[in-house]
């Protein structure tokens, strides 16, 4: 079965999506993902789309439900390399991510992290 | 166009192959690679496979080209994440991959390479 690979990298998982968005593979990443962070003890959810191109309102609505997931389990989502037209289309589609930080890369991504989990 | 994308982790670049590899993806994938070596000066190249079930002997051969590949460029190339199936398939196929080194997860990839790049 298709699925999206979780990465480990020390208290954080890094998930990056390259392939189109379906329904059921969403609902797999959801589900792979909350395990992975019970499992893990993860503090931490990077989420790498700068092999979109493009989104639409499901991808938007992914983000943010698998933000609204791993805040409940105590795991901060940090979404990255978002390309500029991606961010423009969000905007005009009215999908401001509330609850999702974003960096301009993973290195970045990480920093803000570590900067949010060790400071607390 | 389709792009596998190359994240920067420190030193180190983390490359995620997801998608079913054709030739061109392949010969962007090389290019894009060899690019990004050369402008961050990276040490090290995790190659991630861990969401291939299965692989050929076209994948086998792309991997020795880009571990040959680093290594002029000075980089070593960590192959992480095999699947049991694929290591059989590997070596039924006669792929032994000389030069490239594994690791189980990108954490004991990302060990394997700071050992090695920083103990030099």
């Amino acid at each position: 079965m298709e699925r999206i690979p979780i990465l480990q990298m020390g208290d954080f998982l890094l998930v990056t999506i390259q392939v189109d968005m379906h329904d059921q593979l969403a609902l797999t990443l959801q589900d792979d993902l909350s395990e992975r962070i019970s499992k893990t003890s993860a503090h931490g959810v990077l989420i790498d789309i700068s092999a979109l191109g493009m989104v639409d309102s499901f991808i938007g609505r992914m983000i943010g439900t698998i933000s609204g997931l791993s805040k409940i389990m105590d795991a901060e989502t940090v979404l990255v390399g978002m390309q500029p037209a991606v961010a423009i289309t969000l905007v005009e589609l009215g999908l401001t991510l509330p609850g999702v930080s974003t960096a301009l890369n993973v290195e970045r991504g990480m920093q803000l992290l570590q900067g949010r989990v060790y400071q607390q």
